[in-house]
């Protein structure tokens, strides 16, 4: 590839390593294949009757203090021996870096090329390459063994349990199996309605699956814009918001050095990573939509292909005859894709190209097994907007793309809006399943109301909440900074928080069997004054501590039998420990009134018993937890 | 009354004053009553097409420049002259304060007394006296006049659009009325289904309504502990949550000079205030609950009522035979009023008093019509424990009680959970209206999950949202610093912000007609590239304004056409235009496809236009927004 020299003002990327706090990396190898190494975080608890705790984790190896991170080399690529084996792939010389990719940028403004040179892989001829090809041709793939291993967490514990099961949620048509075979997600992704996303140039990554049988995962956007942000800071939003619990991160880069920054995200990125090939298109031909032509798009498709890209945001449902429908909208087009693409085909007159090459677009992401997220670039942009006849009338387009791409190979998912009021949000996904045979929904929010930037994680964490609950496979954050701003380190992580906590509250509301089993350990740690379980078991342990520091500093506060809201004299937490002992008497034989307080009276009217006491009445009720 | 000598210590409460940006507070009469004047903010906006728009406004006097704020009179007493006419209504001298109701506080310790020391009113016979007996007897009072003019607004610019009607909500039975007069508040006040929340001693209110039938209501609760906080901090505080929209205020102050903190926030509160009375009648036996007993807690009572707190927490529906349901929770007896009366019941083994004195409770009341806010004592504190036996059999109980109070003349509303995962939040709505007769409902969140101390804001936001939607009346704000310790300031702030978004998303969704106004003048603006009129708008100004200062900080980006996510270069909100341009020319004539694109390419291409012809062509979509 060709390699501008190296720019002085760009430094080697400093990304944020170290485990979260208790917590250490642990690897667990499905059964028969030890080959596979499903990375998962186990959180230390300090009552030793409290088994660690085991969570999903997205991090990689950023959080394996074992492992030496090395930005300049980038994440091992432990699927290239996953893929060696295989026939019906080739490796070849891939297409010549040029200057356009870059946005024609050299001297000190080019970034440094990422310094290893992989080939390209794609598939040499019609053998299954795809998951979804796999799948169909009834071939278990290593992806789907690891994610079964991955997405089966927590539920031994609770099958073990037997009776006393969780699952009593209302899923909305969700099947949510008890044991998640390899079979399993191998019949759900030859249903079309799952999708691990996975180029197989992205051989950094530990995959991952999407669809509604299985935990509601989200998604982090990043990107440098012409304003602002470099290289540098896009690598290291990746490793962030993944530390937080991103499951998938999207490159939204525009500008300069497209190509390079894209580059060092992917080798560095053990997540899905998504992209809208037209913003690259757009900046190749100067920003003017209408110089948009499909052998541009096309070349910028196969250097994403190339690089490893594993879903692609294509807005082909934005066809010139539902342009007009956005007329009378309060406020239009809102999607970047949707508005280049209407621009394009008002000013030719003509069908989007997008739409009209839709085949061969399926022909050429086939080969690396890149998946569709198809676009709704006439999403609403307001509550006024919310469910029109432009909205819908897409809809149903992807609906008929998704049988097109299916039949050709492809992976798909389908994204969804945008602003929507509480009450119009269920008709959403209602339509979205039937219309695109149940493949993955992937929804930007949905935002309830239109009054609150600055706060709009909020009012899209609502809408995101209730449509995961409904069926929405994958969450887009919305960060406080949306409508108004870039999201920085910050804005980065309190979109991510709150939208692990949207698709959290939507996994414990469809039923899934071991979501809640995470509650309920907090919840016992919270009973107990375990305040550091209770922290390391938050979503955000370092913000906990410092919001309980805040109040009550000293280190003994966080022993201590009482909390900041009533004070060390009395406390309503304490009291339940009376009434277990009360209730227990009460069991033990029959007892007249009087003799009952007499004998509460006898055990000394006392709040506080003692903490070993505590500790062991509540052992019996806490199971193990481990994959 | 009896007042401590001046505590050096404690210095004249400064609080926060001054209007919103671009805010004018505005005071409109209803028809025929120029003794009210209805508060308002009206916010002005940079299109000359655009008029003010008008908000509904709890800020009181603080946020009027032409009103000069001394915390050391307190608010003007503008009700004293709507009761002055009334009959059965007797001013008499009040109960001395005893040094217990400051917590035996002495010295530098001591609080600054209020310097005024009003005499007490009270009911005289058995005239209708609250708002409940005077709806029941046909009276339309001063309160209700008051509340509908101030529910109103906008609901005549709605009507004005006539076929263009917004209310497309589904309201779960909830009926709100195209236009709100005197009549309905009154019917709906006798029916139970709302209240007023308003003790004749609280003169300085500006009377609002709770219920199904009208906005969403949000309460903040403040209130120093034993560990922290001071008089002036409470003072500032309550000022500061009405600055952002809370309805109502809770003192939950505990510790010392409760007394004396509960006056200076009354004396200066334009909202109701609630209270806990079991927390101060704790501290006057030591902490310890077992000394409680019905006469100090009447004494109590009375201390409260005629301070003039507007509506008591009480938690009567703890019984005895309920609390050993709780034996088995993970998290037992959270609620501290709750587990004070459970320890109560079991220490003496007997009935709790306050379901037992019940009936006394409502005679004390009534008197000066305070209302009820039956305490949900044994709501869940976690995931696991929600919707448990425990907590019907608490709610069937203050379904009894609300008839007893009803009975007795008193205006009612019912607490609810507390933390409940998303798919078990209606059918406590469907409870509550059955149980409860239509009382409204008054909740805690509900919190959807545990997972994330830190930001419980957000967890509960989610609930809250949907239990509003499904027809909770009011909903109780939690703070970022749930668990974890004391709000300050910002947490005050953001747990606010974040609840009128919960209580404005649930008004879209019920299909308030008024309610889509704020979300298309903000989403116009926001079109229109009006950055003053977006921030300005929104529920957070200052917020708003300063997340787009981080991205673009100079003044010329705050009018320019585009924004930090695009850049100068291309805009996805500007290609509407073109939109619009091209279909008003489709609706022209019939023309051929060629000659549409030769007629867009002849426009220019162009993404921008002029800013007059945007205005221009905007102002026509525009209605006027007044009361």
């Amino acid at each position: 590839m060709n390699k501008p020299t190296r720019a002085a003002d760009i430094q080697k990327p400093k990304v944020t390593v170290g485990p979260q706090r208790a917590s250490t990396k642990v690897y667990s190898s499905p059964p028969g294949h030890d080959e596979l190494r499903v990375p998962f975080r186990e959180i230390a608890l300090t009552d030793p009757a409290e088994p660690a705790f085991r969570v999903y984790d997205p991090s990689g190896p950023y959080t394996d203090p074992t492992i030496t991170i090395d930005v300049e080399k980038g994440l091992p690529r432990i699927r290239d021996a996953w893929n060696a084996g295989r026939a019906g792939i080739e490796t070849y010389d891939g297409r010549t870096v040029k200057p356009e990719d870059n946005g024609h940028v050299s001297g000190t403004h080019a970034a440094r090329v990422f310094p290893t040179d992989y080939r390209p892989m794609r598939a040499s001829n019609a053998e299954p390459l795809t998951q979804f090809e796999c799948a169909r041709a009834g071939i278990i793939t290593k992806e789907m063994i690891y994610v079964a291993h991955r997405e089966n967490l927590g539920r031994a514990a609770v099958l073990a349990r037997a009776k006393n099961a969780l699952a009593d949620g209302e899923s909305f048509g969700a099947e949510l199996p008890e044991h998640i075979t390899p079979e399993f997600v191998r019949s759900e992704i030859a249903r079309g309605r799952a999708i691990i996303p996975s180029n197989i140039n992205h051989g950094e990554l530990e995959p991952m699956i999407i669809g509604r049988n299985f935990l509601v995962k989200i998604n982090a956007n990043i990107g440098n814009s012409a304003v602002t942000s470099s290289v540098e800071e896009e690598v290291e939003k990746m490793v962030w918001a993944i530390r937080w619990g991103a499951d998938t991160v999207m490159d939204l880069s525009t500008g300069r050095n497209i190509h390079t920054t894209r580059e060092w995200i992917i080798r560095n990125s053990p997540v899905p990573i998504g992209t809208v090939p037209i913003y690259q298109a757009l900046e190749k031909c100067g920003g003017d939509p209408v110089k948009l032509t499909w052998e541009l798009y096309r070349d910028t498709l196969i250097e994403q292909c190339e690089q490893g890209v594993d879903y692609f945001t294509i807005h082909a449902g934005v066809r010139l005859p539902f342009v007009p429908l956005t007329a009378n909208r309060v406020t239009g087009i809102v999607s970047r894709g949707g508005s280049i693409m209407a621009k394009w085909c008002l000013a030719h007159h003509k069908e989007s190209f997008l739409y009209e090459r839709f085949d061969e677009i399926c022909d050429l992401m086939r080969k690396y097994d890149v998946s569709f997220s198809l676009g709704d670039g006439l999403r609403p942009g307001s509550i006024a907007d919310a469910n029109d006849r432009a909205q819908f009338a897409e809809l149903e387009t992807l609906g008929e793309l998704t049988k097109i791409a299916w039949d050709k190979g492809c992976q798909v998912m389908i994204e969804g809006p945008g602003h929507v009021p509480m009450h119009k949000i269920k008709v959403n996904m209602e339509k979205q399943l039937k219309a695109c045979g149940e493949a993955p929904f992937y929804t930007l929010g949905p935002l309830t109301t239109d009054i609150a930037p600055g706060y709009d994680h909020i009012t899209s964490g609502i809408g995101a909440a209730m449509i995961g609950w409904f069926g929405t496979s994958m969450l887009c954050y919305v960060t406080p900074k949306e409508h108004l701003g870039l999201p920085n380190r910050d804005d980065v992580k309190v979109g991510v928080i709150t939208y692990k906590i949207a698709a959290h509250a939507a996994d414990l509301a469809k039923g899934h069997p071991a979501a809640q089993l995470r509650d309920d350990a907090l919840s016992r740690a919270r009973f107990d004054f375990r305040w550091e379980d209770q922290f390391n078991l938050s979503l955000d342990p370092d913000t906990a501590v410092a919001f309980h520091d805040e109040t009550l500093p000293k280190d003994a506060h966080k022993v201590a039998h009482f909390c900041s809201m009533c004070g060390p004299k009395f406390c309503s937490m304490k009291i339940t420990q009376d009434v277990r002992d009360y209730a227990a008497t009460l069991n033990d034989k029959e007892v007249g009134m009087a003799e009952m307080s007499e004998k509460f009276k006898a055990m000394g009217n006392e709040v506080y018993l003692d903490a070993d006491e505590v500790k062991k009445q509540t052992s019996a009720r806490v199971p193990p937890v481990s994959n």
